[in-house]
């Protein structure tokens, strides 16, 4: 069972009686009454990021990929809480201090702020973010419309690909490695388009667990189905080549999550407006799909336009 | 470096900018504009529990303890999230079912609502529970006054013995062992003392480290000192006679933490409010000591009226 069918069956009954708490089924929590936003992720050593060796670079990722759960949904995140578990080794001065570093640098870029936490003894390392914002409205889950276009911000892939060099599952030059690494460690989020969403946005996610698990996700509730075009996913030019050189699979790349670009929904008739915020914010925004009625099953087509189905839907946190 | 000096040097430039975060000197997170309230505590086994074979009164225990933080600010808890890392044996339904029914039972009675939360793959056992509640106003640290009295509710030390119970340190009788080991998982909150807290106490804290550790919490930024009667310090019949029974000192099971009691200190002008609170919620409420001058030093007084010396001073988690 997933994580998504375990909460869903044994949790979801307790917080049915309140209403603000979009029933456990999407990544945040809010609060209309308050007009409070609230994200809460546990990041595993080995599971959400492969080691400490880099402590600044694993909590620039693990910031922006909690604060990207807000951003996402149209709020500006303003606080962020860090409660860390770990040994010794992990928590040195040296490594505290290059924490503290790294936090004051994404303090800075996002206009955050640290606001709490704590720091407890456990032989395995773990993180768990809590980002808050307030906004008296959000874009949520499973407010897709027949017949609205797909839109994804950035480029996909990337990231995972740098996880693959990382794991030195993949081999590159010194550039290309640096580059990929990067934008595993630190995603680009659009802070600037935030607000912005809210004006054509019906329905978002941020892409964490893959394109095609996400996607399912965010219609996950509705009688909808959706065609998606691998060949309008938007990749970099340093991944297509690598795509090139190592004769990978873009329906692949693309799908293994861990992207956090905002996936989201709109009306045909924003794609003008779309057209004209990307534009004037220098943000990449693609068209890659549509939604469709329930009637069709849901269609994924490869570069070429075949229609294929993906053997790995991205990614779930098994137990 | 223990945890507390550790936030200090490492977090506290971080949060300076945030005025409302009480610079991370506090258990809980408090934005006066927004009248939120915040606690964040990571729970893990070996460590703040002792193991997960009755996952139900973990459960309770965790819970109880991160809304014990809001509670002794005079601030009721509304929603609550959880966040587990556990293995597939820590989250087998059986176990997922018992955390459930658990939890609905805590919601039931402290008023709580779950609101979020998620469950992540890890070798080890933790929870991160966030309290959330919201207060136009807070008992802060930090606020005693010279010649405030110093008062406890309830009892101490019982959760120690019902811990030493557990860890087969301790042997007693079925009766004793069922009535400590509750106590040690089903610590006793006053919800109903939250709000009257506000009337008469000037500053508080839970006592989860250890009397003695807190209460020097409680006043570390001040240039105060304190007196502090063992004699004076309320337990439970039952500890009373396992005292007897097994020569134990009372001033070391008293000092041990995980009591969840509120510690507060209140002007004497005061006594008389607190004394009907007490008496009209049946509540015990205990005078204990005395915040004194910093030209005197801090004096912790036995049961005989001795002045003594107190070796370890409650908990810390070290690094």
């Amino acid at each position: 069972m997933n994580e998504f069918e375990l909460v869903k069956k044994y949790f979801s009954r307790l917080s049915k009686s309140n209403t603000s708490s979009l029933n456990l089924n999407d990544d945040v929590f809010f609060d209309k009454s308050k007009s409070i936003v609230v994200s809460i992720d546990t990041y595993v050593e080995g599971t959400h990021f492969i080691d400490f060796r880099k402590p600044e670079l694993v909590i620039k990722k693990i910031i922006r990929s909690s604060i990207s759960d807000l951003i996402c949904k149209g709020v500006d995140p303003k606080y962020y809480f860090i409660s860390g578990s770990g040994n010794s080794k992990s928590f040195s001065s040296s490594n505290l201090s290059k924490i503290s570093k790294s936090l004051s640098q994404e303090q800075n870029k996002y206009k955050i702020h640290l606001s709490g936490g704590d720091t407890v003894y456990s032989n395995k390392l773990s993180f768990t973010i809590t980002s808050v914002g307030f906004s008296k409205k959000i874009i949520l889950r499973n407010k897709a419309k027949f017949n609205d276009d797909i839109y994804v911000t950035g480029n996909l892939g990337d990231s995972f690909i740098g996880l693959n060099i990382l794991k030195k599952k993949i081999k590159v030059n010194n550039f290309l490695s640096t580059y990929f690494v990067k934008r595993y460690y630190q995603p680009i989020l659009f802070p600037k388009l935030t607000k912005k969403l809210l004006d054509f946005a019906n329905t978002s996610i941020d892409v964490s667990d893959g394109l095609v698990s996400d996607l399912e996700k965010l219609i996950n509730k509705q009688k909808l189905s959706y065609k998606l075009y691998m060949k309008k996913v938007p990749i970099s030019k340093n991944l297509q080549k690598l795509i090139f050189l190592k004769k990978l699979k873009k329906e692949y790349c693309v799908t293994q999550g861990d992207d956090y670009q905002i996936l989201f929904t709109a009306s045909p008739s924003k794609s003008r407006i779309i057209h004209k915020t990307a534009k004037s914010l220098s943000i990449k925004i693609s068209k890659i799909g549509k939604i469709s009625t329930s009637i069709l099953k849901s269609e994924i087509f490869n570069q070429n336009g075949e229609k294929i189905a993906l053997k790995k839907q991205g990614y779930y946190h098994k137990f």
